[in-house]
């Protein structure tokens, strides 16, 4: 029965958990295949036809485990290969980049949006692109944060040094007086607390943060419902299996810490 | 004629052009292929089993060019794969930690030497091993300083952040009283300015910081030199070809910068 089938989610590390720990709060009855490339992490400084060739791999891996949906839970691959993988595999799609966009446009006031992203995802212009098919009178300031992936994969969420490097990434979007600041990177809510603070502190109090891996979440039961994909309430379910490229052991403590719990073995595998 | 040949340098990305200014500088007339695995970097994140398999595909695409000999230009692969590089291809293979160790140990009086380097060569003890194998009087204090390649692939090297940044990583070796600091990672030289200045303020001026890519320079002269391999002198040479697994556009202007002056097409290879 298809309804009983997981959800196949992947990214290219542990960001992604912020969107398996949103799935699983809104759609608790699901069971959910994560793969994380924790062997070919980060994807954000990379170029769209390496991404592409990655990405594939993920997603073929995860079709082969008769997933009834696959959930891209990285900004930088829902910016440049959405499109490859409807064309290559026969499973229904779903990003990242739309759902933020579309709770971006809805939350601002003044009409201007920062997002915070990887430097391939602000290159591809895949967030003006999606905000421009929903709203023509939002602009869309992009900044690029490549420190931050690397300070939430090492944990180091705390402090001065986070809160310096968030500052520097933050002062544009000030400059800008955006009214939304977008979360374009499902790693950046491990460090939400610091940029909570310092958005408040340079932007102001009005500010919304989105973050996009929720606003994914929220699309993902809408699709479901609308597919008649979802599983029954109280099925049981909930089940989450994790697979890593590499690191396994070390995946499985920061998977614990993240999403509550033991979570049981993380498989690793070779793509 | 084998003396002709280049010499195959290779590295996780851009890092190992340090080691090859120093080959310049020390061996005018050799010709260098230097390979930046740019798709997957960094690897100082990875586990040895992912380490040694990008290893090879990277030291197999050199051998296929023709090189006389191998410099790994990169401390993860230099901790973790030379052995298994020895024992699959059939050319002299070349790494950075054995160099880095010998001007340690002869560097330091307190017999207390620092090393900084990224998570997985730290991980592996190669540096304690290597020093082992020099001196028994010798003590080696490792801090992982796993923040240090994003800075300086991103090219983030003065000012506040990239100075706490080291300060975090400086401290335990000042408490730990080490009169010479190792720089353990290829990158970590382009970070040279703030290092030198955090290392004397912190521990003192006495302190020698050791540049593992002029020590493999000058280690790789010697092999030359000793295996009749040289180039003659004023044979001409010096050139440069650069290979890179993702984004040659981009490396070719940090390579400019940072060899000084064209560098020519960067060729983007499959691996």
């Amino acid at each position: 029965m298809k309804q009983d089938a997981p959800l196949g989610v992947f990214d290219s590390g542990l960001g992604g958990l912020t969107v398996v720990r949103a799935l699983r709060e809104i759609l608790p009855d699901e069971n959910i295949v994560y793969l994380g490339d924790t062997a070919r992490v980060p994807y954000g400084t990379k170029g769209p036809a390496t991404v592409i060739k990655y990405a594939l791999s993920c997603a073929r891996h995860l079709v082969a485990r008769d997933v009834k949906a696959l959930v891209i839970a990285c900004n930088t691959v829902s910016a440049v290969a959405p499109e490859r993988l409807r064309i290559e595999l026969d499973v229904p799609v779903l990003g990242v980049v739309e759902p933020g966009a579309q709770a971006a446009v809805e939350a601002t006031r003044s009409g201007r949006v920062g997002v915070l992203a990887t430097a391939g995802t602000i290159a591809s212009g895949a967030y003006p692109r999606a905000v421009a098919q929903l709203s023509t009178r939002t602009e869309v300031v992009g900044q690029a944060a490549p420190l931050l992936v690397p300070l939430a994969e090492e944990g180091w969420v705390e402090g001065d040094v986070p809160r310096q490097i968030v500052r520097r990434y933050i002062e544009p979007l000030a400059m800008a007086e955006v009214d939304v600041v977008v979360l374009g990177c499902t790693h950046y809510p491990l460090l939400r607390a610091v940029i909570d603070q310092q958005v408040r502190a340079m932007i102001g109090e009005h500010v919304t943060v989105v973050d996009s891996a929720r606003a994914t979440g929220s699309q993902v039961r809408e699709f479901l419902h609308s597919r008649n994909l979802a599983r029954p309430r109280g099925a049981g379910g909930g089940l989450v299996g994790l697979l890593v490229t590499d690191m396994p052991h070390r995946f499985r403590e920061v998977a614990s810490r993240f999403l509550g719990g033991d979570v049981g073995e993380v498989e690793q595998v070779d793509l």
